[in-house]
């Protein structure tokens, strides 16, 4: 079988059930969804991905929804079918409205549209953005 | 030869211009940048992208800075150099700190990250995300 | 109907069964799987294919072990399902542990971050590199 | 030095020399371009590379103007710099004029456009194209 | 829930209704996919995409079905697999032979190996292509 | 001015010295390249960065040539020309000979070709897979 087991916490081992514990207090959530459950196959990297996705994703100068709804843009653009489902609805759980997602939408739309033409049109950068 | 030539203000037809016009009226600026200029051999294509950038990118439910940003997000990811260098100069000239630049970049590598771990352990989507 | 049907052996003609024929004896397997199916329906393409697979993926300076996983680290980039699924499938045949898996997508996911860090950051390659 | 060295025809193995003397057959002309001489640094990968694509590039069902096009089309997609600027010139040597050029780089940006637009809003393919 | 609901003619307002009934009648159809239902949610954009998207695959000079094969391989190549599917319906109702389609696969696959081929050998653009 | 400025040690903060510090006598080196000079400007991914990639190319089930053969294998997938420039010659200061490199690429080169094959034919994937 290719896809890796998933993790419940009745069956995670002590480092996994404290990366575990973490998101949900960090989350204020009670349960733990398919990433982390498959990441935990290999602890270390359950660890090292949940502290840099804390530490990344906390309130800074940007606010936790921009960030959420960056991290949609970036799943949209990469086809990513898990990241998109789950990012989406982090999204909405941080206040992303609908009219909100639309114009996102919109943005990574026409953003991924004019990448190509840059690249078609081989534009070059202009002085005044170097 | 590949690339295809600039128009120049003085030279382009007038349509060009009126794009052009309407491009240094809306951003409040008095140059046109290489991506316009290559795109005006084809006026269709110059004044319908244009329209929808114009569209898309005006304040909404999401704000000027927050969109400029999504547009680097989606640059970056796609490795488009005239994108990223463009729309960087942008988002700063809406207001983005290097701070938000930084906590931007950070978001999109970790969300450039897990795309990949979500797709390579063959993550299903939890019930909830559906 | 959009997808391509399979062609299965039985139905297979003469040009296709050699391929297929080749595909078995080289792998030391029974079956079939649904890739090669699916190219059949292009005899021309499927040996083409399968001749630069069997090539390509043959012992030489990289064991194929290695050469599985690179297939896999690609796979995995380009968010391909069926291939991540296939080729992860023969990685473990020929011999990637559970640890090695883990290691492969931990390198495949901080090769995706960095690789858009280097290009949000607009990094010159250094004189050393070049 | 990352980057390969060019193998000119003068300093060429003759298997080498053998597949340069066929693309100049081939193409009818009398140079060849830096993608063959950095790949005749492995002679087995330039020899299959050529004729895959002296193969797949032939006139068929498709005429080798489209097949030009469908080439850019990928490049840009992909954001291939050399691969633009040269299948850019081969199409242009096969007879696509700049309309053409301009209507192809129109349908390329609108597909990288709805495709990210069909994965953010979460789709489901329509029974009817099944 | 994070995928979008889908908006029946039933159930549309009149300014989605219109865009639906100008989407019928070009495409000479008396149904509406799925992709189309989904950005009515936003009738906005809904709008500016289908007008796009007629203005951008009607015939000029290149034929819809050459139009259709492209989108065809930009959406092979991005992984799409909603636009995989539909597009691909698109293009055999323009006329797409299994020839044809078998054609443009082994063009779409080629010119994916050689975009990473000129990458990774770091392939400087030729002067004859500037 | 978009890029951003390379930190040079002379003039680095104690957090940005004490990584360089640590990067050079993890690589036996006595140089910095500018991808660190870059993330400098943000001390706090400087650090998470590269604690990550040290923990993530350490020896362990997989050696570090095979490691840095990955990355270039995802950075070429991705179009990086920074990291294909760089990790190409970490790749040869760990070993990767002519050979190998030939080897990697003609791999990489395939699985981006099979990718869009399974993605086009729209392949299922094999129980045997699952």
């Amino acid at each position: 079988m290719a896809a890796s087991k998933l993790v419940e916490y009745a069956n995670a081992i002590p480092e996994v059930r404290a990366v575990y514990d973490d998101i949900m207090a960090t989350r204020k959530t009670d349960w733990i969804n398919n990433f982390w459950k498959a990441l935990a196959n290999d602890p270390v990297t359950l660890r090292r991905t949940w502290e840099s996705i804390k530490q990344v994703m906390a309130p800074g100068a940007l606010d936790p929804l921009t960030k959420e709804m960056v991290y949609v843009a970036v799943s949209v653009t990469n086809q990513c079918a898990y990241c998109i489902a789950s990012h989406t609805v982090a999204a909405r759980n941080r206040g992303m409205t609908d009219t909100m997602f639309h114009e996102l939408m919109a943005v990574v739309g026409m953003a991924n549209e004019t990448n190509r033409l840059a690249a078609g049109y081989q534009v070059e950068i202009d002085g005044q953005f170097k």
